[in-house]
C-alpha cells in the first residue's frame, strides 16, 4: 500500500498535524507514456503556508483532501516513457506520496554523481536559485556595499549571505540563536550576526553592526525585525522581498509603520519576487551555482528529517525555527 | 526695504503661521559676476514639510531663522553675470525674499513666450517631471492597464493621470472632494474617481471602480487611501510611491500593514522616488511635456494665490487639501 498526506482542514493561524490526515492507496501501475516514481527526498517550505490557505495568490490554493504537493527528489522505479529510464532520479513539484505517476512534464533529470540528491531540493534547486536571483535581480549588490540578510540561517538566507560575499559586500545575518549566529560567521563567512530574539532595539543593532548605512536588505521575514533594518535603509537602498515569515501564520493583518516615507525620503526599491518570475534564466542560475559549490565558494546546511511520517511536522517546525539550512525529509 | 520669510521654528504636526517670521532687509546690490532677481512666481510643495524638520533625507533640513526656499520663477533685473540679460526670467531653487542675489548657479532660463511663467513651477517644472519619470521609468504603463492614482487633482496626480491616459490606460483618480472628482473626469480625462473622503471601504471602491485589479499605484498620499489600494494589486504591479502626504505631519510613526506580505504574493515593485534621480533625462521629459502641452493632449489647474505674505499660508493649505492643481504665489 502507498502512503498519502491531504489536506485535512486549512490551518488557523500556525499549522497543527490535525491540518494534514495520512491515507492509504494502492500503488499504481505504469501505462504508456508514464513513469512511477518512488520518493526519496521531500522539501518542505514557508510559503506551502499561503497555499494552504483559500486566497488569492501567484498560486491556487491547495485542495482539501486533495495531496499536498511539493518539490520532491524522487527515483525512476518503471519507465513506459522514453524521456526517462529505470534508475533515474528526478524533481519536480509532486504529490506527498510514497509512489507516485507522472506523466513526466515538470520532471528534471539530476545527476547523483555530481551533488548529494537532497541538494537539487536546496543550494541547486529553488531555494538557491531563490537567493540567487533575488540577489542579483533586485538587490544588485556592489563590492564594498552592505548586505543585511534576515532569516539568515534559513534554506535561502544562508546562500544569500555567501553570494554576498563572494560579490564583495559586507554581510550582516539576522537570526534566532546565538548557535545559528555563530555558525553565520565561521561556516558561511559573514561578518556580523544579530539574534533578533535576544535583542531588545533592532533598529539600533543594526546601526551598530552597518555603521554605513544598510544598502541592500534581502527581506525573509517581515515585520519587526524588518521595521529595525528598513529604518536603516540608505538612499537609493534595495530590497528584494522573498518572504514574511513573521506574518504568515497571523490570523489578523499584522501592522506596523507606514513603509511609504522611507520609501520617499530614500528612493528605495522593495520588489516582492518569487523564483520562477526567473525561470527563463534558470540554467544561467544553475550553472553559476554549481560552479561556487565545485570552488567551494559555497557550502550549505540541511536539516534532514527520516521518514514520510514525519513530512507534516517537519513542516511545522520550520515555523518554530527547528530548521537549520534547508530542511528535506528523507523517506 | 525687502521681505524675507524665515523659519522661525520647526513645525510639530501641521505647520502653522507661527512656525515662520517675516524680517526685512536692505535690498541687495549686484556685484560682478551676479544677478539681481525680483522674485514673481513661489513655488509651494508638500516636500518642504520634510526639509522643516530636523531629520535625515535625502536634502538637508532648513535652519532655523534662516529664509525657506522652494522653487522660484524669478526676472533679471540686473546683471554682473554675462549668462544672464536684464530682463530674463530664469527658475531656480532660491529664498522666499522679494528680491535677492544669486550667483547664476542652478538658474535656467525660461522662455516666457512658449507658456505661462507660472508653468514653469508645474507641468514644464518638477511637478511635470515627477508625473512623467515616475509613471514612466517605475509604473511603465502598458495600453489596456489600469492605473490608478492617488492624490489625483494635486499638481503631479493630475498630470500622472493625463500621461496614463496618453499611454492607453484605464485611470481611476482619488481625491478629497466631488468637485475635484468632476474635474478629474471633465478636465482630465480620467475614467472614474473616487473620493476618499466620503468612501467608508477603500477596498471595496476600489475593486469595484478596477474590476481588472490595479496594474500600477502611483502614489502620492501614503496611508490608509494606499492600503486600500494595494489591496486590489495586481501580479506584477508597479507602485511608484512619490509621496506620503498623510504621514507627514504625524507625530507618532503612522501605522499600517504590513506591506511585505502583499509584495511577496503579488511579486509587486514599490519605489520611492524624488525627481532628481532623473536629473540627466530632465531635457527628454521637458521636450515630451512641451509637445504634449502644444498638442493639447496635457491641461493643468492652477491655484494662484497672490501676495509674497501670503506664501506661509499657501503652504500650509496645502495640508488642507485648499489647492487645486499646483499651488504657487503670485508677486
Amino acid at each position: 500500500m502507498n502512503k498519502v498526506i491531504l489536506l485535512n482542514k486549512r490551518p488557523e493561524g500556525k499549522p497543527t498535524l490535525e491540518d494534514f490526515k495520512f491515507v492509504e492507496e494502492e500503488t499504481p501501475v505504469v501505462s504508456e507514456g508514464q513513469v512511477l516514481l518512488k520518493t526519496r527526498y521531500v522539501s518542505v517550505d514557508p510559503y506551502l503556508r499561503g497555499r494552504m490557505t483559500d486566497a488569492k495568490s501567484y498560486v491556487p490554493p491547495f485542495e482539501l483532501n486533495k495531496p499536498v504537493q511539493s518539490a520532491v527528489v524522487a527515483e525512476v522505479l518503471d519507465s513506459g516513457n522514453s524521456s526517462f529510464n529505470k534508475g533515474d532520479f528526478v524533481t519536480g513539484l509532486l504529490d506527498w506520496k510514497e509512489y507516485q505517476l507522472s506523466d513526466g512534464r515538470g520532471l528534471n533529470r539530476v545527476d547523483a554523481e555530481a551533488a548529494d540528491l537532497s541538494a537539487y531540493l536546496g543550494i541547486l534547486g529553488m531555494t538557491g536559485l531563490t537567493a540567487y536571483f533575488g540577489l542579483t535581480e533586485i538587490g544588485r549588490p556592489k563590492e564594498g556595499e552592505t548586505l543585511v540578510v534576515s532569516g539568515a540561517a534559513g534554506a535561502v538566507g544562508s546562500v544569500v549571505g555567501q553570494i554576498g560575499k563572494i560579490m564583495g559586500c559586507k554581510v550582516i545575518g539576522i537570526a534566532g540563536s546565538d548557535e545559528k549566529i555563530e555558525q553565520l560567521k565561521s561556516k558561511f563567512g559573514f561578518d556580523a550576526g544579530i539574534n533578533y530574539k535576544t535583542t531588545q532595539d533592532m533598529t539600533k543593532a543594526i546601526a551598530d553592526a552597518a555603521p554605513d548605512g544598510v544598502d541592500v536588505y534581502f527581506d525573509n521575514v517581515g515585520g519587526e525585525v524588518s521595521d529595525g533594518v528598513l529604518a536603516n535603509i540608505n538612499n537609493f537602498g534595495r530590497v528584494p522581498v522573498c518572504g514574511a515569515i513573521s506574518t504568515y501564520n497571523d490570523t489578523v493583518v499584522s501592522q506596523g509603520p507606514r513603509l511609504q516615507p522611507i520609501l520617499v525620503k530614500n528612493s528605495v526599491l522593495m520588489q516582492g519576487f518569487i523564483v520562477s518570475n526567473y525561470g527563463a534564466k534558470f540554467p544561467e542560475g544553475i550553472k553559476q551555482l554549481t560552479q561556487w559549490l565545485q570552488e567551494g565558494k559555497l557550502t550549505y546546511t540541511e536539516t534532514i528529517v527520516n521518514g514520510f511520517d514525519q513530512i507534516p511536522q517537519a513542516f511545522i517546525g520550520l515555523f518554530d525555527g527547528k530548521n537549520n539550512g534547508k530542511m528535506v525529509v528523507k523517506i
